[in-house]
């Protein structure tokens, strides 16, 4: 997963742990990564590009090299069945085309279109409308094509009331505007914008630490579990265009499975760590429940959850002050050391309480 | 579903009476759809574009208006779950592909990529490994780069042993190459190339009339149902530009769900109905048991079942034998004729036994 150029993801592999005692099985999830390649390596069609982080694939506009055509698949999750049995539906769109939106700005695209699949138990046009609402909603506010979609009644393989939802979207880059990880350079910050919860990871864990009797009290005032695990992922697509104008943007990192340990080191050169003080910034109240109840070690802490950072961009020091100027949220989190060959490739220095 | 513009689809919507028996509801479907309707009709993407018939979806590309994107997701059914019962997972990743491929063939796409979404409830390295073999090998064949994929291994929502697979594909096509239905006229000859199997439509049916105690059996002398059912959906892209290349082709179909009665007249103009011929071809041994087993009635077995013809071209009838001569699987399966307003747009004329 860390080795980027992976074509093919499996969105909780890089989980141990936690995730292990959740039902998820890292090594299978490893070796299926490993077969992938093998898979893969055979043949590889010439006008695809390496992507960084491999959060998206890019491929060659034909006719046009110095255009990209970027695509990324990628699911909800288990998410899907806090929705399915809370009876609430309007947010799995949003959550699946942002979490789509945000894994293709790590490479600068700038949507076109998305496809959504969805597959049911049992048809419920009211479900379906209302999930696919979402999914519209949230493209609309990318300015990105609804192109198309499929939804499949299968009885016996999903139970009444499941549904699963996936999407694909496809953006566009200047082969220029793709960012070049390796002018990341020791001294560099690195802005996080912050998580609004889980996003779309960690649900395997969530639905094993919080029982559905729970669902209903408050994690924090005023915040039941629920609304807190039901939280829809942003998009951080404006708050990063906004940075882009006034600062230079290095590298960046979408913050799915695997957490800042295994996200960030993707848009890194070998020779740079990403240092994070996690005094920085604050861990919201479900992150913390979870940890506390999981009783989370350090690392699977921020390899299970994204910990209350959804996002990092690597600035130059220098424009530091203009990044957080354009965008409220936007907070120094940790900068970019020296790596020495074969170091850990992240260290979080968590807050002293 | 007839009236083409729809960005988004019901797989099995169009089913009805055989489909309600083995548990898929039509009704719901077509709410879905009209939901889906209501969804999208407040807001469309100015680059967006109609395509005939409602199999892909088509975006302009930016800066280039001769150019269209072409995008299609699928999935493979619920013959899924005949592959994991008998836990064969090689043609799978065939059957999406290829039935994606078909969809944008209909508009003239060339394929560029494709990406995957594998949902598992027990990851297993060996199947997930079989499985993703497929999707690339099919790729491989049309030139078409993997660019991705994801995999989620969702305890409690898939059982163990289930799966689901679903695909998205991306071509292109040259505006002016997109096949333009108006031009169809009465007196056309429609050219039909031969199913395989099932392909990726009817196996709710399937499932219900043929139980897994008879997997092994023959349907017909050294073919087994199981063989039968799991038969890959083929790709008909050689076979379309070998006979683009000699005939004119003035518009296509792809018989998925919804048979010849509701595929092809997303791709004729009002005035026009087709009117086929059945004793002009063979429908496969499967398929025969299905309609006796099921005593399924005219109208059933071609909306329910492909009947034997996978995919359709509506060539000049000067141009039919060129075509013919070209694709040696080919046979002209019917004609077009005029249609009163209001008419039946597909009449089949059955075999006389």
């Amino acid at each position: 997963m860390n080795d980027s150029d992976e074509v093919l993801r499996v969105e909780e592999s890089p989980l141990r742990d936690a995730y292990s005692r959740a039902g998820v099985d890292i090594a299978a999830g490893n070796a299926a990564v490993a077969r992938y390649r093998d898979v893969t390596a055979g043949w590889r069609h010439p006008s695809q590009r390496g992507a960084i982080g491999g959060f998206s694939g890019l491929f060659e506009l034909p006719g046009d090299s110095k255009r990209l055509l970027v695509g990324s698949t990628d699911g909800v999750g288990t998410k899907i069945l806090i929705a399915a049995k809370a009876h609430r539906y309007g947010s799995v769109g949003g959550d699946l085309v942002n979490h789509c939106v945000n894994d293709i700005l790590v490479v600068n695209a700038t949507p076109l279109f998305f496809l959504d699949y969805l597959a049911v138990g049992k048809l419920d046009p009211d479900v379906a409308g209302a999930v696919v609402a979402g999914v519209q909603g949230a493209c609309r506010a990318h300015d990105c094509a609804l192109l198309g979609g499929e939804t499949a009644e299968m009885p016996g393989l999903y139970q009444p009331e499941h549904f699963d939802l996936a999407g694909t979207i496809v953006g566009i880059v200047d082969a220029d505007f793709v960012p070049d990880a390796t002018r990341v350079a020791p001294g560099d910050a690195i802005v996080g914008l912050p998580a609004v919860g889980l996003h779309t990871n960690g649900y395997s864990l969530a639905r094993a630490l919080v029982p559905e009797s729970e669902w209903d009290a408050d994690v924090s005032p005023g915040l039941t579990f629920l609304d807190a695990l039901l939280a829809e992922h942003p998009s951080y697509y404006r708050a990063v265009r906004a940075i882009q104008e006034v600062a230079e943007v290095k590298s960046m990192a979408h913050i799915t499975g695997g957490g800042l340990l295994e996200n960030v080191p993707r848009t890194l050169p070998d020779t740079c760590k990403a240092v994070f003080e996690q005094a920085r910034w604050s861990v919201p109240p479900l992150m913390a429940e979870l940890v506390k109840r999981g009783n989370l070690g350090h690392d699977e802490r921020y390899r299970t959850l994204n910990m209350g950072i959804g996002y990092t961009l690597i600035v130059p020091f220098m424009d530091v002050a203009k990044a957080l100027a354009a965008v409220p949220q936007a907070t120094v989190i940790g900068f970019v050391s020296p790596c020495p060959p074969g170091g850990e490739p992240v260290v979080v220095h968590p807050a002293r309480v």
